[in-house]
C-alpha cells in the first residue's frame, strides 16, 4: 500500500522508553516507607523497570498476569507501573485502606499471581496470605530484610531482583488495545468494581488529558502526587511525567499537612494533585508552620467536590491556583477540568472565581451529556440537573470479570452522579444519584449544603444528608464536625444558610460528631452516615 | 470480553465535533481574497463543514477521493479540512507558487476529483484545466460570481453548495488508518513528492504535539498561522485549534510585513507560526510603522533555519519569544521544538540563548537518530555530525502513488538532513546532506556561515554555496543582499566571520545579488545559486 503513515501501538513502554531516552538525568525524590528521602532518575526509574520486566520472566510469571501492589507514592512504585504494565503484564494497584476481606476479594477475583509490599502493609500480607488463592509470589519492596523475611514466608525481595536481572532487552511490542493497569473503584456506593486499561487509552489519557488546558505538565515541572497511586493510577501523573519528563517528587507515606509543606518547599513543586481533604490538612500546617509554599503555582484538586472556601483561603493566603477537576476509576479518570475561556476575560473577578466552583469542562477526548430518568438528553443551560454519561477514548467499556458491556443501550457509561452542564461543556456536580436529597419532590443538592457549611468558619469538616420525614419524605441534616478549639452552635450555624439558598432547602438540624467516617479513598461514608442519622427527624417528633 | 475500555477510532471528524460542541461561539477571524475581515465561529465552522460534506455526496464525489484546494488561510479554507477529510475523502492541499507544470503534475497524479479554489487562483485552473485529467468539479471559494463564472467552465460556487446542503448528518465513523489530507514536499530537492496522512496521525500529530513543552496552544489563545495551509497543513494548526477550541486569525493573501503587524495588532494575536522570511518582514515592519506586537507572546518559526539575530531583535526589541521547530512534510510537521528544561535554570541568560537556537526536542511520538553513511548510529555528544533519521506515529511510511516504503530496512525514515544530537535530544540542523559543504574532505554547515553573514548589519539576507574548487574540491561561497539602502563592502562582510568559525570555514568570496531564488515555500533554492555560482572561483584562478 502506498501513501501510508508509520503506525506503531500506543504503548506505555514508549513512554518510559521516551523518559530514559530523553530525560535521563531528570530527578525523581521518593520519600521512602522508613521517612527518609531517595533521589533517582527517569534513566535509572527506566533501568530498573527493565529488569523488573526481566525479573518477572524469570519467576515464570505468566504474560498478560495481573501483578498487585500494595504501596504508597515512592520510587519502586513507580518503576513497578512500567516494569509490570509496559513489560507485558498488568500494574494492579490496590487500596491499603480497604477492608481486609474486600483485599481478599479484590486479589482473588483478579487472580494475581505476584504481590509487591511496601513494609507498612507486610503485616496485613502476612495477615491475607492463607486466603489468597493464585498469589505465588511476595515482594518486599526494599532490599534484603531479616525481620521482613520472617514476617511472610518465602518473601523475595525488590532489590535483589532488580539487582539480579539482565535489562538489556527493550519493551516488548505489544497489542495497543491489551491491557496495562488495573484499578478497583472505591467502593462508596457498593463493591469495588475493576477497571482494566489499555495500553492505548492510559496512552491517549496520558497525552489528552495534558493539554495547556488539562493537567499542563511541562518538563519545567516539578511535580507532586500526593493522589495515592493506588487511586487511579495517581490520576495519570506517573505516565504523563514519563512523556514529558517532568521531575516527580514522590511523598510516601507522610500525607499530613506539615510533612507536604516541607517537601513542597524543600524540592520546590511547582504542581501537586490530590482530594480536598489533603489540602485541608496542608492548610492548616501552612496557617501553624508558616511555611509559604512560594514555588508552587498550581494544585489539582478533585476525587470528592472541592469547597469554594478553599479556593480562596489558597488563592488570597498564598498565591496557588487550585483547579478542579472530576474523573472517576471509570473515566481514569480525567472527564473534566476547570479553566476559563477567552470570552471570560472581561468578567469581574468574583464571576471568574464563581465560574471556577465547577468542576469544568470536558478535554478532547471525552464527551459529557446529562439525560432524565429515561435517557432522554436534557438540555445544557446550566440549570437543568440530570444523570451525568459519559464516552471517550479513555472512559470503561466492561468491568473485569463482570459479563456485559458496563454502558447505556446507545454506548454511554452512566457515571451515578448528578449534574448540569452548560452550553460550554462547564459541568457542575450536584450530587451523586445516591445521596441527592429529595425533599417534597423537589431535589436538594447535598454539595450546595455543604460547601455552606464548611464555609462556617467554626466548621471543619460537613456531610449533608437525607433524613426521613413523616410530611416531605427527605429532609437535609448536616452532620458537622468542628474547627478545633471551637464549640459551635446549631442555630448560628443554620443561620448562616439564611439567603445563600432557597428558604426551604436550608437543612432542618446539624449534627455534631467528632469525626465524619471516610472511606479508603478519603470521601465521607454517606451511607453509614445515614444508617446512623437517617431517623433523626422521626425520632424527633 | 470483560475488562476493555471503549475504542473509538481517531478521526479528524471528533475534533471539530469538540470544537463545534464546546466551542461554538469562539471566533475565527478570516481575511478574505479581497482583503475584507470575515467573522465566523467554530459553531459556523463546524456546519458548513458538514455541509460541504454532504455537498460533495451529493455531487457524486466517491469516498476516500482526493479533493483539492488551492487557496489561502481562511474560513472556506478550514471548512473544507474537515469537510472533505472528517467525511470520508482527502483534503489535499496544493502551493499555488509551484510552477504550472508541477501542478498539473500533482492534480493528474493525485487524480483529485474537485478542486477548490480561491479568486487569486482562477486564472491559474483556467490555464491548467486542458491538462487535468480527473478533475470533475471546479467550485469558487466565494458566493455566485458572474466575472469567475466566466473564467472556468461549469464552475460551482461554494456558498451555493453550502446553503442548498444539508447538514444534519454527524461525521462518518471512519477507519483511524483512513486517509484524511494529502501534501506533497515542496520540492527543493527535487519532484515533489506526496504524504497522505491518516486520520489517525493527524489526530495523533495534534494532541501529541500541543503538549506544554509542544505548540503549547490553550483555548484562550489566539492563534495566527502565517504558515500557509498549503504547506503541511498549516502545522496542524487547523486540527490543533480545533482540539482545544482557540480562537483563530486566519491572514488570507496578504502575507507582508505590514499587513501582518496591523492585523496582530487588531485580533490581539496572542501565537502565530510561519517560517523565518515572514518573520523578516514583519520585523522590518514593525521598525517603520511603529506598531508593537504587544499581545504577541511566542512565535513559532521552522520551516528553514531561524536566525539568531532575529531571536534577539524580536526578544530585545519587542518581547516576543521565537521558539525554533524543526519538521517536515514527511513529518507531520513537528520533529522538533526548542524548549529549555529544568536543568537549564540555572544557567546564564546567554548560555540559555545559544541553546535555543537550535531546533530543540522532540516531543514524545517521535524519535531521532543520527547515523554515519554505512547506516550506523553515532553518538549524541552534540558534536557529531551525521544524517538525520526519524520515526514515530506522524512519520511517512511511503509516499503515495510510489511503490515500496519510504523507510531504511531498520524502519527508520531518512530526513536528508544533517544534524547534530545532544543526550537530551537537542537537534541542530547543520545542513542539508545535498547543501553541505565538503572541503578538503572536511564539512562546513552553510547554516552556521549564513547566520553570520546574515547578523551583518548591512546584510538583509545571505545563502552559502558549495563552490568548486582546483584545490580543496568545494570552498564556501556567500550569495548576498544589501540592507535596504546600504552597500555593503565584500571584504568587510568577510570580516566578520573571524574569530566566528575556524579560519580555514571562512567563505572564499561573498557575491551581492538583488534577490535570491525562492521555492514554493519561500525557501533559497540553493541548487538554482550552484548553477550560477558553482564555477566562481575557477573561473577566478
Ligand atoms: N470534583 C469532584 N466533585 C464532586 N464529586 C467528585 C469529584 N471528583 C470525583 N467525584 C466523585 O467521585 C466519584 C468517582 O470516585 P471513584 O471512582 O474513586 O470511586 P467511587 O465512585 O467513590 O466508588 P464506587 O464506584 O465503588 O462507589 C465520582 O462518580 C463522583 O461522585
Ligand atoms: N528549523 C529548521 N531549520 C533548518 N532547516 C529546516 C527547519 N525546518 C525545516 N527545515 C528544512 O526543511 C525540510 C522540510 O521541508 P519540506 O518538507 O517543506 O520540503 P523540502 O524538503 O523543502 O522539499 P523536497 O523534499 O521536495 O525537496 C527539512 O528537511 C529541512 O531541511
Ligand atoms: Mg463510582
Ligand atoms: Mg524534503
Amino acid at each position: 500500500m502506498s501513501g501510508t503513515m508509520m503506525t506503531k501501538a500506543l504503548t506505555t513502554g514508549s513512554l518510559i522508553a521516551h523518559a530514559e531516552k530523553y530525560h535521563a538525568g531528570t530527578e525523581i525524590v521518593s520519600v521512602e516507607t522508613d521517612g527518609t528521602k531517595a533521589r533517582t532518575t527517569w534513566g535509572a526509574v527506566g533501568e530498573n523497570a527493565r529488569r523488573i520486566k526481566a525479573a518477572l520472566d524469570t519467576l515464570g510469571v505468566s504474560d498478560g498476569a495481573r501483578c498487585a501492589t500494595i504501596a504508597w507514592n515512592n520510587r519502586r512504585h513507580l518503576e513497578l507501573y512500567f516494569g509490570i504494565g509496559a513489560g507485558g503484564r498488568v500494574t494492579h494497584t490496590i487500596n491499603p485502606r480497604l477492608t481486609p476481606e474486600q483485599m481478599i476479594y479484590i486479589l482473588n477475583h483478579a487472580e494475581d499471581e505476584v504481590l509487591f509490599l511496601d513494609r507498612t502493609f507486610l503485616p496485613v500480607a502476612a495477615k491475607l496470605g492463607e486466603h489468597l488463592k493464585t498469589v505465588k509470589h511476595y515482594v518486599f519492596m526494599g532490599p534484603r530484610d531479616d525481620e521482613a523475611a520472617g514476617q511472610v514466608e518465602g518473601l523475595l525481595f525488590y532489590d535483589e531482583l532488580v539487582a539480579e536481572a539482565d535489562p538489556s532487552d527493550g519493551w516488548p511490542e505489544l497489542d495497543e488495545n491489551a491491557p496495562a493497569a488495573l484499578c478497583y473503584t472505591s467502593g462508596t456506593t457498593g463493591n469495588p468494581k475493576g477497571v482494566q486499561y489499555s495500553h492505548r487509552s492510559l496512552v491517549l489519557h496520558s497525552i489528552g488529558g495534558n493539554q495547556p488546558d488539562g493537567l499542563n505538565i511541562a518538563a519545567r515541572d516539578t511535580v507532586m502526587p500526593v493522589v495515592p497511586m493506588f487511586h487511579v493510577n495517581a490520576w495519570g501523573v506517573p505516565y504523563i511525567a514519563a512523556s514529558v519528563g517532568s521531575k516527580l517528587v514522590m511523598p510516601g507515606p507522610n500525607l499530613d499537612g506539615e510533612s507536604l509543606a516541607k517537601l513542597i518547599d524543600a524540592e520546590q513543586v511547582t504542581l501537586s494533585l490530590g482530594v480536598p481533604t489533603i489540602w485541608m490538612g496542608l492548610l492548616a500546617a501552612l496557617k501553624s508552620t508558616g511555611i509559604k509554599p512560594s514555588s508552587m503555582k498550581r494544585t489539582v484538586v478533585g476525587g470528592s467536590a472541592l469547597p469554594p472556601s478553599m479556593i480562596r483561603d489558597f488563592r488570597d493566603g498564598y498565591g496557588v491556583e487550585l483547579i478542579h477537576a472530576w474523573g472517576m476509576t471509570e473515566t481514569s479518570p480525567l472527564g473534566t477540568l476547570n479553566q476559563l475561556l477567552q470570552k471570560h476575560d472581561g468578567l469581574s473577578e468574583d464571576t471568574q472565581a464563581k465560574l471556577r466552583e465547577g468542576q469544568g469542562r470536558p478535554p478532547w477526548g471525552v464527551e459529557l451529556r446529562i439525560v432524565d430518568e429515561n435517557g432522554a438528553e436534557l438540555p445544557r443551560d446550566g440549570e437543568t440537573q440530570g444523570e451525568l454519561q459519559i464516552r471517550g477514548h479513555w472512559v470503561v467499556e466492561s468491568y473485569f470479570g463482570q459479563d456485559g458491556s458496563a454502558l447505556t443501550n446507545d454506548g454511554w457509561f452512566d457515571t451515578g452522579d448528578v449534574a448540569t452542564l452548560d452550553a460550554d461543556g462547564y459541568m457542575v456536580i450536584r450530587d451523586r444519584s445516591k445521596d441527592i436529597i429529595k425533599s417534597g419532590g423537589e431535589w436538594i443538592s447535598t454539595v450546595e449544603l455543604e460547601n455552606i457549611a464548611i464555609a462556617h468558619p467554626k466548621v471543619s469538616n460537613a456531610a449533608a444528608i437525607a433524613a426521613r420525614h413523616p410530611k416531605w419524605d427527605e429532609r437535609p441534616v448536616i452532620v458537622a464536625v468542628a474547627a478545633e478549639g471551637e464549640t459551635p452552635d446549631e442555630a448560628d450555624v443554620l443561620a448562616s444558610f439564611e439567603g445563600k439558598v432557597a428558604h426551604w432547602q436550608v437543612p432542618d438540624r446539624v449534627i455534631f460528631v467528632d469525626d465524619l467516617p471516610l472511606g479508603a479513598t478519603g470521601k465521607v461514608l454517606k451511607n453509614k452516615l445515614r444508617e446512623s442519622y437517617g431517623d433523626v427527624l422521626l425520632e424527633e417528633t
